[in-house]
């Protein structure tokens, strides 16, 4: 318990997953958090997900501007030709936080994966380099990926509500999704569990974050976060079943997490506010 | 399990919980379900939570009609006035079915509870005669309903998704949400185990029903059924927090149960189909 304390109480580093649309205009807290953990070193913004880089890129070195960082750069990679480019490897040298930007979490890993530049972000990142992300950019960073499917009609079709990717993997057993209550996700999030038994999901509502530190995070922001635990599950017709049927999943657990509560992911147990 | 096996294989009476939009023009499977365990005497359509009546009862009537009924009964209830009406207990007198319609549940609730009507439908009841209800006409039957509330955005904050209002009790400790995935209402599903944590809370989709004897129910239909348990909670700020305040909710345990498995009430257990 002791061990869990010290590492929540870190406050440097570390993973910031952002569930999108976080307040930009006011108080913007979770974007202050992500500026409080990167610390006064180089700070990347990067644009892999999005179809409108320039966009994003203004958008959000305003913002760390305004709440105090200095020293950003623009990491625009538009194609894995780009993610490729050893120029790359100087511009993320030294970074003391990485932000990704929303957009198509595919475009992340399809260029990045299998190249220098990310063997470099997962240095830094383990070197204790803040990496946070947000909406696509918060999906990406999990060992899989929920991707496409409509939310609802068809969301209990196996196979029929969405696919999963393998993602960067910066956190094992771990699957993130965004926007959640507010695209009413939890199908995709339950047949994310059914496919990874042996995993834990996380629904991250709009302006909502989890704040991860080594084994546990803790959430803050506006909404909740849905956490799913396939370990529990004791029946399921996923592999059997063929594209088409309905869903059968048994004893899924699942917990509801309100500001200032949190997680241990070794444990899997949820953690009270206050405690 | 013997008793299980024999209460699954009943063929008559019980329920019927519809999650709405049942299918109306082409196999109308579970309608035919409905059907075939009604029997043979006279079939109530209630149409009271219903704002048309009369189209109502002119849809149903020819549908059960056309799959084989021949003494139907429209009991058509505006106010609680007409509940009080000692006319309509003639008019269920010997019913081998009652079949509520879909609306508003809270005009089913507010018309029937406390009548003669009502202690006589619920002997019916009792006495083997089926009761079905689809979408509002489902919600009514459990020991809570759910009622109003958005879907989304304000889903995660207590006491602001929705309120829980008395139905008419005929099932012990069941919420029945209904239009479930095609309304993404899992916030409020889980709000309701929240406030009830010793109950059981089923979310119906649409097309889709839960035939119930006794102590358990199978899924029939296009799609699924979730079932949350409330009973496994271990932590919940559902009592001390503030209207508006994000619900924390640990260790809810839900199932989604296809078509053909089910659902033991008494032992909370699960059914995988074929078992």
């Amino acid at each position: 318990m002791t061990a869990e304390r010290k590492s929540r109480a870190r406050t440097r580093g570390g993973m910031i997953l952002i569930g999108g649309s976080e307040d930009k205009a006011g108080d913007r807290g979770i974007l202050r958090q992500v500026v409080a953990r990167a610390g006064k070193g180089p700070f990347i913004v990067a644009t892999l997900a999005s179809e409108e880089p320039e966009r994003q890129w203004e958008v959000y070195a305003r913002i760390f501007r305004e709440l105090g960082l200095r020293r950003l750069v623009h990491l625009d990679i538009r194609g894995r030709e780009d993610a490729l480019d050893p120029v790359q490897l100087e511009k993320v040298a030294g970074a003391s936080g990485i932000f990704f930007t929303g957009g198509d979490q595919v475009r992340i890993t399809t260029k990045l994966k299998g190249t220098e530049l990310y063997a470099r972000v997962r240095e830094l990142f383990e070197g204790g380099t803040l990496v946070a992300g947000t909406s696509a950019g918060a999906s990406a960073m999990g060992t899989a990926m929920l991707v496409g499917g409509s939310t609802k009609e068809e969301s209990h079709k196996v196979g029929g509500a969405f696919y999963m990717a393998q993602g960067l993997g910066f956190v094992d057993d771990l699957i993130i999704d965004q926007h959640f209550a507010q695209r009413a996700r939890i199908e995709r999030l339950i047949g994310a569990v059914a496919e990874n038994p042996g995993g834990i999901a996380l629904g991250i509502d709009e302006d909502t974050a989890v704040v991860l530190d080594d084994q546990d995070f803790s959430v803050i922001g506006a909404g909740a976060v849905y956490v799913a635990d396939g370990r529990t599950v004791t029946h399921t017709n996923m592999s059997e079943a063929a594209t088409g049927k309905t869903l059968c999943l048994f004893d899924a657990t699942l917990h509801v997490l309100c500001r200032g509560s949190g997680f241990n992911l070794r444990t899997r147990r949820p953690i009270p506010p206050g405690d």
